[in-house]
C-alpha cells in the first residue's frame, strides 16, 4: 500500500468519489449530502441505454448547470468475466476515463457518483488505483452505507448474533464454490444476483439454507421488494438484487 | 419473522434506534443527524464508569436539555460470555430497558444511540426482538455505516476485489474456528478484538494471512490509529478495535 494521496481542499481541484448509500437518499452520509449538492462536476459509471443506478440515487439533488459525465461501461454481461477480452475491454475503459477525470480535475473538483460503499465491489475502486498510482491529482473516497446493509434491514431483521460469521460473496462463484463458502458461515449475503439465480438457488439448497434465504430489491427505496426466495421464480431477477441468509447465533432470551 | 411493527411518526411517540456510522459525525446519515439533534430523549448502552462510545458520537449535536438514559451493562468481560450467569444477567438487563424505555415512549420518542450498524452484532437487537414481540409502541431503526466499512477506509485500501470473498468474525471463536473461517475468505474482518488480539494472531499466523493484516482503532475519527498488525503488540488492545485483511482477487491491469 502506498502512501495517502493528498485530499482536495473543500469544492478544490480534485476527484472525490462519494459512496451515496443503499438508496434512500436520507441514508447518505451529511458529507456525502453536502458534496453532491455542491458538485459542479459529477460522473457515474453506468450501463449503455440505462439511466445509470448512481445518478438515479441522486435526482433533485445536483444543482442547476452541473456537467455530467456518464461513464458508459463497454461491456457488462455480453462476455465472460474472466475472458481475455472483456478484461482487455474493462482495462481500457478504466484507464481512459482515468485520464478524462484526471484533466477536468485540474481545474474545478469532479464528484465520483457511487451506490452503497465504493470500496466493497465498487466500480471505482479500478479508477482510485489507477490514480493513486499516477498521483496526478488530488484523490479523496467517501464511505457509504453498503446496499447489503439497507437490505437486511428491508427485511426487519438483524443479520448477525453473538459469533455469527457473516460471508458476503458474489454470485459470480462457480456453484461448488459457491456450495464450499456457504458451508462454513452462519449470515449469508450473496450480491451481483441477476442471471447467477438459478446456481445460487442450487448453492443454497445443496447446504440447506434454501428456507431461510430472502431475495430483496431496491432496499430503502420506494420500489423496495422483499421476498422469501422460495416464494420467487429465477426470472428477470436484477443485478443489483440481494440474497441473504440471516444468521441466529446465541442471544439472551426474554424471561416473558 | 413478524409482520412490520407500526414506525412511529416524526417526532411521534416510540423508539427509533440510530446507526450513528463509524466515528466521524458527518458519516452519519442525513436521516440519523435530524433525528439525533432533534431528540428530547436518548438512550445508549455503556460500560459503568465509562462515557460510552455511541454517546461520545453525538457530543456537541444533541439538543440543550434533552433527557439521557445511560443503559449499563450489568457485565461485559467479567465472565465468559457463554456462562449461564452472563446470559442470565445479560438477558434481565435487556427485559428491563424493554420495559423502562417501552414507558418513556409511551409520551414522547425516544432516539437510541448505536455506533455503526444497528443490526450488525449491535446490543439494540436484543431489545429489538423484545419490543417487537410486546407490541406496545411504535418502533424503527435507522442503518448506519458500519464500523468495519470506516475501518477499511482507514487504510486507504478496497476490501474486496471481483469474485473476493468477505467473511466478518467476532475475535470470541476459538483459534480453531478462527481458523477454518479464515481459509474460505479473500477478505477478512474481525470485530471484537481486545483480550482475544493473541489468538487472533495465531490464527493468521496459522492461515499465512499475518502479514497482510491491519490493525484499525477508532477509524475515521481524530484518534484513527492505522498499523500493520505485526507492527504492534498485543497490550492493551481496545475491544472496538477491528483486524481486517484486504481481498487479492481479478481486477483489469492498467496498461501503464
Amino acid at each position: 500500500m502506498s502512501s495517502r494521496q493528498p485530499r482536495p481542499s473543500q469544492g478544490g481541484p480534485g476527484i472525490v468519489c462519494v459512496g451515496l448509500g443503499p438508496g434512500d437518499p436520507e441514508l447518505m452520509s451529511v458529507k456525502a449530502d453536502r458534496l453532491v449538492r455542491g458538485a459542479r462536476q459529477v460522473a457515474f459509471f453506468r450501463k449503455k441505454g440505462r439511466p445509470g443506478k448512481a445518478r438515479q440515487l441522486v435526482d433533485g439533488l445536483l444543482a442547476q448547470g452541473a456537467a455530467e459525465h456518464a461513464m458508459e461501461y463497454p461491456v457488462t454481461t455480453e462476455l465472460p468475466v474472466d475472458s481475455p477480452a472483456y478484461v482487455d475491454l474493462l482495462a481500457r475503459f478504466y484507464d481512459d476515463w482515468c485520464l478524462r477525470l484526471e484533466a477536468l480535475a485540474q481545474t474545478g473538483q469532479v464528484v465520483v457518483l457511487c451506490e452503497g460503499d465504493p470500496f466493497l465491489y465498487g466500480s471505482f475502486m479500478h479508477l482510485y488505483t489507477r490514480l493513486r498510482e499516477r498521483g496526478q491529482v488530488p484523490l479523496d473516497v467517501v464511505p457509504g452505507i453498503p446496499g447489503m446493509v439497507g437490505c437486511w434491514h428491508a427485511t426487519g431483521e438483524p443479520i448477525t448474533w453473538g459469533d455469527d460469521v457473516l460471508s458476503v460473496m458474489t454470485g459470480t462463484l462457480s456453484e461448488d464454490e459457491l456450495v464450499r463458502r456457504m458451508q462454513t458461515a452462519e449470515a449469508l449475503v450473496v450480491m451481483k444476483v441477476g442471471r447467477n439465480l438459478p446456481r445460487i438457488r442450487r448453492a443454497l439448497q445443496r447446504t440447506g439454507r434454501l428456507e431461510a434465504a430472502w431475495l430483496v430489491q431496491n432496499g430503502t427505496t420506494d420500489s423496495e421488494q422483499v421476498a422469501r426466495l422460495g416464494d420467487v421464480s429465477d426470472d428477470a431477477c436484477p443485478y443489483f438484487a440481494i440474497v441473504l441468509v440471516h444468521g441466529q447465533g446465541r442471544r439472551p432470551e426474554a424471561a416473558w
